[in-house]
């Protein structure tokens, strides 16, 4: 336990979710005393209101479609419905058993863990209620949450955003996505698994606007197919409760009557009322400014994780997490690349990269090699009746800088590639290497021997 | 297409499996004229009697698992049975679709396939029927193919090897699995699947017996779970056929009746009746003797695959009919690190492993350094219900020396591992990096945090 003598213990670390989990865990591994204030659970958003369950909902989604698809597997099956209680039950226990095992690791390292919100009141101290921990240290970890458009109203009745979709206790008949990020990608994907109507409505050209746009391309062409209606390149102008719902106009004039608008236009840090702007940190946007080594303005003061400007992942939160914490117990960590941070979005089919697009690649180094393999070509892509491509793109003559993959399961793949972009490995370092057969992993390997110069299973 | 006129061509391959086209295709695409001999279809076992097949019999598994399972995800759903017509169409249609891109590709490039069981008649030259065709190389690709025990006689309808087991066109009833080796284990997977009753029977004290001690452990441990019953540790003694199939003997005295046993003790090389006594190409217990660029010694004669002593896995048979191609066409290749090829056993649950267990790195190196990463504390897993551990086994202070793991979905992990394997990285390397989460793939990385001192999800 925290020796909870009194005097500042070493780090105070405002938020419990991947972040300030991850920094409390590493910090006392390396012999600090931490104090961990959460005004929730610990886990934060995405143990409890993202990746987590959202994931289990994904996955229920992809039961229901293999249980729809059976026949063509041979098996005989027929679907039923889906029970939302008996899904919700399923997700619940999978938040249950992580938040137990978290809670768990937590005590045991001795990390005291306080409930309630904080308000920072010094740059080495934050009350919680009528307490003031001191500590030679703050760590602002407080994350985001949704945020909607000037003038769209959520009344998490019929306009709802991403946690009010995750506590839905009935599959809608009809819904309008609005956003086609990562968020929105996700819940549409769901929902049409699920039997839906759905529709997603996103002001850019393209779904998952930030990826690659060969790989935009051919998840709009996977989602066409499975029903998925797209409304893309058309802002959104308003959005009318109805008896029946909800009407969504969009600014082409064009009018969507659905049973609920899920709001998935991104989520905002949440910086508001901490007391933060009485302790004179800087504040870009909402976003707590930080160098890369999550240093603020203010010597004692950190911030990680969706509080700082730049990407907005658990995983990229973890990292930082450790880095905060070995930065003060005196360590030299090196600084999270973010350029090559692996991104995923779980739809059916899965959207994963890493690296650099292809386009930001040429705008950065002009001329670069490029080579795509189609999942038509890779065995065990066809036994799971999956299609998608990976392109992988790098320097003329030199290393790998980007991967771009869609297909189902492809998530689990840009583990590899996210050490091949970090490790600036050339696509020969990689053709020479051996990719299990059958597996969706040959696909990347595939594309490495292609751009290598030796393409095996691709028609020249 | 290849220029047939008189005269000796570069290359000519003997069996068109995936060493042999392999080496075709890479050899075409250097220029050099190329004949294909194949007795059966193109793509040999791997494509119509291995890897495709039973993955995707292991596949139809997998759905009929979810679909029993699928209360457990909140999805309605009831499993009417396995239709074995519509299992095996759907593997058909995978075979025949890898078949006509695979004849397609092997067309584009130029290269002849000659239909017909060739003899070699001397170094430099195959008799196909009354046609002979020489060549300036032989590259001997002529595979494997089932063996078994001496005094057990393969009767194809009662006693049967795997060729059969995926031809069957019945679920049986109940089954005895002869060896405990990646393809015994496969078949009782599916089978289990299925509806079997299965039993498997292996001499030695593990299933996967080349696998890391562990894994087998956590093998036998799920198998068990899913109610395929073990007999481990007790020589097979005989088999007699029943009215009503088979009783099995073992040498205990205990005896196990069962609808079929299916004799699943290995494979051995093709190389009887070939030819190659006449040339004194050097043999040893049936397999060709090569170096490590595959020369046997003649100078005239390559072999590789199942054929050669050592791994019998397609992608390494692919990878040497690389190198065969490259070498011959005057390019230096790297010889193929066989302790760095990634292995799986694509069961429910998956084995997957690359580099030396951790006794082979105890046995080479003392002391060494592990860690295991159990699922139990992975998202994914737990969103997937699977359980399993990664295992990392490194020198001290030193190289990742190898990766062994079970779990569900785990062949395709192993890509990565084989990278951190073959590029000789450290513990450190890979745990300052960082995995997608939710994603099965963060096991790999957790372990590597662990392995380099900071444990981030694991109890201490």
């Amino acid at each position: 336990m925290a020796d909870t003598a009194a005097g500042p213990v070493d780090l105070v670390i405002l938020g419990g979710g991947s972040g300030g989990y991850a920094a409390a865990l590493r910090a006392a591994e390396l012999g600090l005393r931490v104090v961990l204030i959460e005004k929730d659970k610990l886990g934060g958003t995405c143990l409890h209101r993202g990746c987590i369950p959202t994931k289990a909902l994904l996955h229920a989604a992809e039961v229901a479609d293999t249980v729809a698809d059976s026949a063509a597997f041979g098996v005989h099956a027929t679907l039923g419905g889906i029970d939302p209680a008996g899904v919700a039950r399923y997700r619940d226990s999978v938040v249950d058993g992580l938040y137990k095992g978290l809670t768990g690791l937590v005590h045991s390292r001795g990390i005291e863990v306080v409930a309630g919100a904080g308000q920072v009141v010094s740059p080495t101290a934050v009350a919680v209620g009528a307490r003031l921990i001191e500590g030679r240290h703050l760590l602002l970890a407080t994350g985001s949450a949704p945020r909607t458009l000037p003038g769209l109203e959520i009344d998490h009745r019929t306009v709802i955003d991403s946690d009010d979709a995750l506590a839905l206790g009935q599959v809608p008949a009809s819904v309008v996505v609005l956003g086609g990020g990562a968020i929105g990608c996700e819940f549409a994907s769901v929902w049409r698994s699920f039997g839906a109507e759905v529709t997603i409505v996103e002001a850019l050209p393209h779904l998952v606007p930030a990826e690659d746009e060969a790989s935009s391309k051919l998840l709009e062409r996977a989602f066409g197919r499975r029903g998925i209606s797209l409304r893309l390149g058309v802002p959104f102008a308003d959005a009318k409760t109805t008896d029946r719902g909800v009407t969504v106009v969009l600014e082409d004039g064009a009018t969507i009557d659905a049973e609920l608008l899920l709001v998935a236009v991104g989520r905002g840090p949440v910086s508001a009322g901490l007391g933060l702007e009485r302790i004179g940190v800087t504040i870009d946007r909402g976003h707590v400014v930080v160098d890369p080594q999550l240093r603020t303005n203010l010597p004692t003061v950190s911030a990680l994780g969706d509080l700082r400007p730049g990407p907005q992942l658990a995983h990229v939160a973890f990292a930082e997490g450790i880095l905060v914490a070995e930065r003060l117990a005196g360590l030299d960590p090196v600084p999270v690349d973010y350029v090559n941070v692996p991104r995923v979005t779980y739809s059916h089919p899965e959207v994963a990269s890493v690296g650099l697009t292809v386009a930001a690649a040429r705008k950065r180094f002009g001329e670069v090699d490029t080579a795509t393999y189609h999942l038509a070509g890779n065995g065990k892509a066809r036994i799971l009746r999956s299609s998608g491509a990976v392109t992988v793109v790098s320097a003329q003559d030199g290393p790998v800088l980007g991967v771009h993959m869609v297909g189902d399961r492809v998530g689990e793949l840009i583990a590899e590639a996210q050490l091949i972009t970090n490790w600036e490995a050339y696509p020969t370092d990689v053709a020479q290497l051996i990719h299990p057969h059958p597996t969706l992993s040959e696909a990347l390997g595939e594309a490495h021997l292609a751009l290598a110069g030796k393409p095996l299973h691709v028609h020249s």
